[in-house]
């Protein structure tokens, strides 16, 4: 629900923001998609980066986002683990309560996609 | 709802801290307010100044309280948006999720003010 | 109930952390600890130091966590306005917010012990 | 001196960073220049904001680069100093040294253009 | 030396931005050097708590500040060490940079404060 | 030269840093050496994440640390320029002044490493 609300909060504003008119923002909008495609570094590193940089600089949103992403990208638990490690080695303690709510958010992804899962086996 | 909740915090608290009883940071309130008057740049420039400052530096509050100031001033549309924009480029991806709680606030805030100006037209 | 809310989600979190299997993760949350123990400086003044480094960082539940250590340790009102002050001046008025929440917190705590505090003193 | 280092190191790598052929990075610095320029809000308020911004993010080259811009503005020592109390409040005591630098930068700025000045008085 | 430069540079700046005739700035110079005088908290432990935020906030020159000033306090290696500890744990790796420079700095300190003595003793 | 300087300064102050016997800094030391180890993801992969880390925190040294166990692990220029593309994207254009220093000492470290190698070559 969280999820939910964050999902259509971040669509509708990015909509909104984008339909504004102003250029330079388009812009930056378009560049921050494309920067995480696939390149010389796979869009799966790219956005373990992302995450990382979200982290240290403690933005919940960001955190969420890229999680997100990591999820549909197949990164393990192990792996969200040590990058959320880095992060707080990097970052320090002030990184933990961001860390809390991470973890709490990786939670409520794989549950969430476990009921999906199970509900799509149900209606096979 | 939201901005009452966020002004009425804000008088309580600022009262409840001021009553306080220490001096250096009642002085730094009153510097605070100062710092925003009309000098050899208006008021209005300076609150721009401010908004940009606290958008960078991702303070959802601050950007809040310059944003009612802002449109107090007179801001346009299109001049919150260029100033949203500066903000964007210089402090990155992690300024966007205050940009949309930025955008929200502004369009809260413009959606109050036509309802005072349609109430005042009815009460004529 | 806020604070409440804050340390169940806290003691929560902290324990699903802990239980994933990271070392580090696991590592560094003990030093987290020991970092505020006893030493040349007493474990009263370190608890200081990490509330003012929390209010410049401007992190509301690092200071929440540090107030709450505080007054366990006895930090009367005019001490926390004091370490609130070097935070205020140190780190600008976008310390601002942060210190109005923080004074709510000290209040939401002083509250509590004093009702506790009574019913102390009703159960004799 | 410490001027024409600042500006020969910035343009030498600037080309270089260009020439490595990142699109993304290439697509940023485009973005970077146009967000300064005349819109709603006059190139000369973009550039305080993007010198504010700067002073609170304690980013002393891009401090000197809107330094520079801004005299090309015309930005007057008042409005300079201006600006900076808006920073040094909003962003606190450890923009200090920044702003020390900022001023000696200043400073530094005048007195080529007195001395070019001189040259050019010299020259008729 | 490097302190010698520090120190010139410091105050040459400072007196020059008094000058200068912005009461704003004025005023908040004023407050900065108020905020660490004796009070329920005394200097001591003031200039603690401002060690530990620039540490924090990875600020070299507030660093050194303080640390002059907290060696002015008779602050011992020890009690320098577990307020680097708080820091380092609280910021995390980023602020290893600074620590570094920060013990560097406590080291010339230590070194001329010894060599005054000698040259003090010699003079007797 | 440069980078001589910064490996010696670093290597001489880590030793003294650890010698003076506090040890949760020792700890912490040891935990940020760990925490970049081969695990779920390998340490090339968590080297850009420090080094992502590091850019967006704007932390100089930590960028050079990073770059130069990047180059050990084998990481390409373009896989270079794309960390450095997610690292300006995400914290926006104050990191441009970082972004040139890093790309002037990879280019310092690619150099060095050619000199090496044409030296070895010669050395056959």
């Amino acid at each position: 629900m969280d999820l939910k609300e964050f999902r259509s909060f971040r669509e509708r504003m990015n909509e909104r923001i984008l339909e504004a008119g102003n250029l330079d923002i388009k812009r930056f909008f378009a560049l921050d998609s494309r920067v995480y495609e696939d390149g010389a570094l796979p869009t799966r590193t790219k956005e373990l980066l992302g995450l990382v940089a979200s982290l240290v600089l403690r933005c919940d949103d960001c955190i969420t986002y890229h999680i997100l992403r990591c999820v549909e990208e197949g990164v393990s638990d192990d792996e969200f683990l040590e990058t959320f490690s880095v992060g707080l080695i990097v970052g320090g303690s002030i990184v933990i309560p961001h860390l809390r709510r991470a973890v709490a958010t990786l939670d409520e992804v794989r549950a969430a996609a476990a009921g999906d899962q199970a509900i799509g086996a149900g209606q096979v």
